[in-house]
């Protein structure tokens, strides 16, 4: 017997998502790579976590569907409680999703390029991946996207790692004209300046999924939320672990709904240096996409060395990006993290130090 | 377009795995009915939970692999951390099992009754799920098992809900004669007298999974670990989500696995009570299985009501106990989980009054 006996073919030959880089905590970068929140959460949801944390229950198995944090994101998001599925971490949810609605040999459609997990968990369930290119100007390819009959179509709105956000008629659009499932994935939403939570109550085919590892700097808590028709969500509880989000990430999230204005202020700021560097790092050479997100995809300029060049560079100087050499769309480009107003400045700076010398 | 379209049919028409009931915490339940631990974890681990969570970094992303809970286990168990596999909880790591090893329409084996989430997950997968009854005095059924070409088996050690641990070197004689892998799933083994640990040297088709919700108290947290092939295990990696324990969750089970020996006076406590409430059931008419794990099986006396009566009625008395009505081999049994002494004594007078009036 050996290993090709044992294990899956579509799993054999994967190779695998392969997440941003996570450094030691002992070694001091810049980390500008995967999208995290460079603020701690508000002081008061830092002290609603303090005190809610209730050591002598932890022996307990958690509520198994997240009931109070169902309940609190109800109350947040004005949404009745059955309508949301709570996952352990958004990428918990798209599992659920691929593993609810695509059967082996059944279509999985999204633009690209996206999030690259999107093809990993299609390739995982033995489903057909097609990736339609965006169309002209970043809009949505719905011809494309719908020529495939596809059973789940994934719509990243803001999408990684471009930052751009697809108007959302052109996804009531698609939702309208699909035989399949919508997921329109809102991880950066909070830094957008719509999303699509209203479209929910006109579409029966339509799923949103959130995270709480952006906005509500709360990646570390494995917290995502899924908000759908009860139809389709009863359906998912079914696949979902049984006790998938724990006790303490249930106190956190629960929390953080319920101080929702506390984090106001940093998405602000993290939205004027988004704009702040989109314009710096033009004038510096580089093409830069307008950005809904908290990060920027910049074409770096040419003169240079390319993608791999400046990843490296930078990372020399401590400073952490990312870099997707593995889509041929994407050498010359990096995925920049909004970080805090200081580490925009150290970044610049190693900018025009590798420019001008 | 309507549910049936959307949905994978295997979905649809199963009626997902149902836990025991978690109830409210304002509710005062004597709650014997889902195996966690009736202690708080040792104040050593409390207080290295207290030093260790870092509130300032929950916004980062935790380490992908869990690879400081790998290290800790390393250590603690005398094997190499590249032969650990941290999961959300023991049932993450039996679902990367399924869809790592298990193609719709092959094989999956257990002998039964067991942990019915086996046949849940299998039904997920698109498995074949063949249950093998136990062979007399609860022996393995080897042969049984076998004549399926089983792509998986799984052989949970110390059993749930009987409690009883099939001998070790049964276990390697099926590794021996199967083409397929091997899951032993060790949830319950620190009640045990004997673990199969020292099998892994021997075996590369064998993975023994555990879990922190029993023995470490930790149910709230979500940890398993699995142990096994290395070569398997990097298979097992592609399926898991990339961050799937969350950072305070790696903190509390590194401080659980640095203080093992604090756990053992509870532990104690533990079988020596499984042992006297044995004792104490079968004086008063209830036929119980011997039992290696923190619950006994218990077969209700004839003259009163069935399982089902017996859990209404203690329930109504304030205790939680897990009835299996489902299956028809076990309808006059209970599945009482070994509480803290005054629990017991509480059991037991609740008991005698039903029996006596």
């Amino acid at each position: 017997m050996n290993i090709r006996h044992w294990v899956r073919p579509e799993v054999l030959d994967m190779a695998g998502y392969q997440p941003g880089e996570q450094p030691d905590a002992a070694r001091p970068f810049i980390k500008l790579n995967t999208n995290e929140n460079p603020f701690n959460p508000p002081p008061a949801v830092l002290q609603a976590w303090a005190d809610a944390l209730d050591f002598g229950r932890l022996r307990l198995y958690p509520e198994p569907s997240a009931r109070p944090v169902r309940e609190a994101a109800a109350a947040a998001y004005g949404i009745d409680a059955a309508q949301i599925l709570v996952g352990n971490g958004s990428d918990d949810l798209l599992t659920i999703l691929l593993r609810t609605f695509v059967a082996p040999g059944e279509c999985v459609a999204v633009p690209e390029p996206t999030y690259s997990l999107y093809h990993s968990l299609a390739q995982l369930q033995g489903g057909r991946f097609v990736g339609v290119p965006w169309d002209q100007a970043w809009q949505l390819p719905v011809a494309g996207l719908l020529a495939s009959a596809p059973k789940l179509l994934i719509i990243a709105r803001p999408n990684a790692p471009t930052g751009h956000a697809v108007p959302l008629p052109l996804v009531a659009e698609l939702c309208q004209r699909t035989t399949g499932v919508v997921v329109l994935d809102e991880a950066y939403v909070d830094f957008a300046d719509d999303n699509g939570l209203a479209l929910l109550r006109d579409h029966a085919n339509l799923i949103l999924i959130r995270t709480f590892s952006k906005s509500m700097a709360m990646a570390g808590l494995r917290i995502g939320l899924a908000f759908g028709p009860v139809a389709l969500l009863e359906q998912m509880h079914k696949v979902r672990d049984s006790y998938n989000v724990n006790r303490l990430s249930q106190v956190a999230a629960v929390a953080a709904l319920e101080h929702l204005a506390d984090y106001q202020p940093f998405l602000q700021t993290i939205r004027h240096e988004r704009q702040a560097l989109t314009v710096a790092l033009r004038q510096r050479g580089f093409e830069v996409l307008d950005s809904q997100a908290n990060f920027v995809l910049a074409r770096v300029p040419p003169g240079h060395g390319g993608g791999r060049w400046w990843l490296e560079t930078l990372r020399a100087a401590g400073i952490l990006v990312r870099y997707f050499g593995n889509d041929p769309s994407l050498v010359d480009h990096l995925r920049i993290t909004i970080g805090r107003p200081e580490e925009m400045v150290r970044l610049l700076e190693e900018v025009d130090r590798v420019l001008h010398g």
